[in-house]
C-alpha cells in the first residue's frame, strides 16, 4: 500500500453561470483520491459518510482502485452536505448551505493495512483530525502533504499551526498564504511558512497556476488558459491529488521530481474544471492525461539558452 | 537601421513604500529603447522633450547606442512630467501630477534614416500619433508592435481601434484586455483582439507573468517571483522593449521565436523593478541577462514527457 488520503466525502450541490446540479458526490477526499488514482493505483481513502450515501458512489471509487475500507458509514446519520454558487467571473463563490452531519464527530480510523503507507495526503479538514491521522500511522510516512483553507485560520489558528509543523509539504492558495503569514510577497510568505515546518510550499494561484518553493529553489507552473471554466469546485483538491499521486507512483521526492508532480496536479486540475463536480475527473484515460501534458510542455517551453 | 521606437521621453517623480525620487528620466519610449538596446544595438527613438531636458540624459541614451535624432527638442517648452505614488502592495498606483507640456502638440517626425526600419514599436501614446508614425514610414515594417492603456479606451476608443487594426502584435494588460473586449476569459479576449487585427496578442499579468496568443497557439511565461518589488514603473515598457529588441536582433518572427522574445522581455522587466526608475535597466550587462535567463529556465522547465 502506497498512498493514504484523508478528506471529506460529501454531497455537493453546485450552481455556476452554466447551470446547476442536484446533490452529487463531492468532498476534498473524493477529488484527491480520484485524481491520484490515475497515477497511483493503490490509494486508500479515510473519511466518514452517513447511511444515505449511495453504494454506487463507493463502487465508483473502488473501480478507480481506491480502497474504501477507511470510509466509516455512520448508521442513522447523514452525509456532509455543501452547497455553493459561483458568480459570473467564477472567482467568487458563495456558500449557500453547510451541513456537517456525520463529519461533526468524525474520529478517523486508520485501518491496519494503511498504517505504514509511504505517502500521506491530508485533505482540507479540521487540523485536529489531520493531526490524529498522522499520529495514528505506525510508521512515519516518507512524505506528508497537507491542504488547508482560511476557515481554519479564522477559527483554530493554534491547532492549524501545530499541524503545519508536522508536515513536509503544504498546498495553500495565494490569499490564504498572505493571511497566514501577513506577507504579500509570495517569496516572503513561503519563507515564513518554511519556518513553521514545511520544507516545501505550494502556492496555488487559480487561473495563474501554482508556484513551488523548496530547497531555496522556485518552480512556476502555468494553468492552462481555458475558454470555459465550467465549475471550479474541487480544482485545488484535484491538483493536490495529481501531485501526491505522481510522487507516490515515482517514489522520488527530490525538488526536480516535485516539479513534475506540480505539473501532474496542474494537468489533472485543468480537466476537472471542464465539467460539473467530479464528472470529468471520474472519466479520464492516461492517454488524455499524456495529451494534455504535451500541451503543458508547448505552453511552457522555449528554446533560447543565451541572448 | 533595424528598430524604431516611438514613445514618451519624460520626467517622472515616483513614490513607493521604499522611498521617493526627485524628477528622474522616465517615459515609455525611454524604458522601451533602453531595454531593447541590450538586444538590438541599432535602436532609433522618436519622441519630443522641452528645452529643460538635460543633455546628459540624451548622452546616456546615445551611450546605449540609441539614436536620438528622432527626439525633437522644443525651445521654450517643458518636458512631459508625470508623478505617481504606489500603495503598500504595489498593485495600485495613484497619479499625482500629469503635465503634458511639449507632448501636447507632438507631431512625430520620422527621420529619413528611420523610414525603412524593419521593426517598429509603438509605445503607449495617443493612438493618433501611433498611427502617424506608421503612415510616415516609407516601407511597411516587417513587424509592428503596439502597447496601449485603458486611458485611450476611455477617451478615444474609435481612434484606438483604428490603430489596433494596423499592427501585428499588441501588448496589453489583463484588465485592459477585459475592458477592450468585454471578455473575462483571456482566450476569448485574445480571440476578439485577433478579430480587430493583431495576429499576436500579449496579455501582461504583472506578477503572474505574460501570455502570448497567436497562430492558434499559446505560450505562458512566468514572472520571476521577487522578494522586493522596489518600483514597478516602466515594467510593461521594459517588457515590450526586450520583446521587440530580441525579435529585431534575431529577425525571426515565428511563434516559436516570439516565445523567446517574451522571455527576453520578462527577463528585462524582472531587473527593471529592482530599483527606482530606469536605474537598473540603464546598468545591465549581457552576462547578467544571461544569468537571469538561466533562472527563468530553472523556474519553468520540468523533465517529464509522459505519465
Amino acid at each position: 500500500m502506497s498512498l493514504t488520503v484523508v478528506g471529506t466525502v460529501a454531497f455537493d450541490a453546485i450552481e455556476t453561470p452554466y447551470g446547476k446540479t442536484d446533490k452529487i458526490i463531492g468532498g476534498a477526499g473524493t477529488y484527491i483520491a480520484l485524481s491520484a488514482s490515475y497515477f497511483e493505483p493503490r490509494t486508500n481513502l479515510i473519511s466518514v459518510v452517513g447511511d444515505d450515501f449511495p453504494k454506487e458512489y463507493l463502487q465508483m471509487l473502488n473501480e478507480h482502485h481506491i480502497d474504501t475500507e477507511g470510509i466509516q458509514i455512520k448508521e442513522g446519520e447523514k452525509t456532509f452536505f455543501w452547497s455553493g454558487k459561483y458568480m459570473e467571473n467564477m472567482n467568487v463563490r458563495e456558500t449557500l448551505v453547510t451541513e456537517l452531519n456525520s463529519l461533526e464527530k468524525f474520529d478517523p480510523v486508520v485501518p491496519k493495512k494503511y498504517k505504514n503507507t509511504e505517502f500521506l495526503m491530508l485533505g482540507n479538514l479540521t487540523p485536529i483530525i489531520q493531526r490524529q491521522v498522522i499520529e495514528r500511522m505506525t510508521v512515519k510516512p516518507k512524505l506528508i502533504v497537507m491542504d488547508t483553507m482560511n476557515f481554519w485560520m479564522n477559527t483554530m489558528l493554534d491547532e492549524l499551526i501545530k499541524t503545519i509543523g508536522m508536515v513536509d509539504v503544504i498546498s495553500i492558495n495565494e490569499e490564504e498564504a498572505e493571511q497566514l503569514t501577513g506577507k504579500h510577497s509570495l517569496i516572503k510568505a513561503a519563507k515564513k511558512i518554511h519556518e513553521m515546518g514545511p520544507k516545501y510550499v505550494i502556492i496555488k494561484k487559480g487561473a495563474h497556476g501554482a508556484i513551488l518553493f523548496g530547497e531555496g529553489k522556485v518552480f512556476s507552473a502555468p494553468a492552462l488558459p481555458l475558454e470555459f471554466v465550467f465549475d471550479p469546485t474541487g480544482a485545488g483538491d484535484t491538483f493536490a491529488g495529481g501531485f501526491i499521486g505522481y510522487l507516490s507512483k515515482t517514489k522520488d521526492i527530490s525538488f526536480n521530481n516535485m516539479k513534475n508532480a506540480v505539473i501532474a496536479g496542474s494537468v489533472a486540475a485543468s480537466f476537472n474544471v471542464e465539467k460539473f463536480g467530479t464528472e470529468r475527473i471520474q472519466n479520464l484515460s492516461i492517454d488524455q492525461l499524456n495529451e494534455r501534458l504535451a500541451v503543458f510542455r508547448e505552453l511552457t517551453f522555449f528554446d533560447i539558452k543565451s541572448f
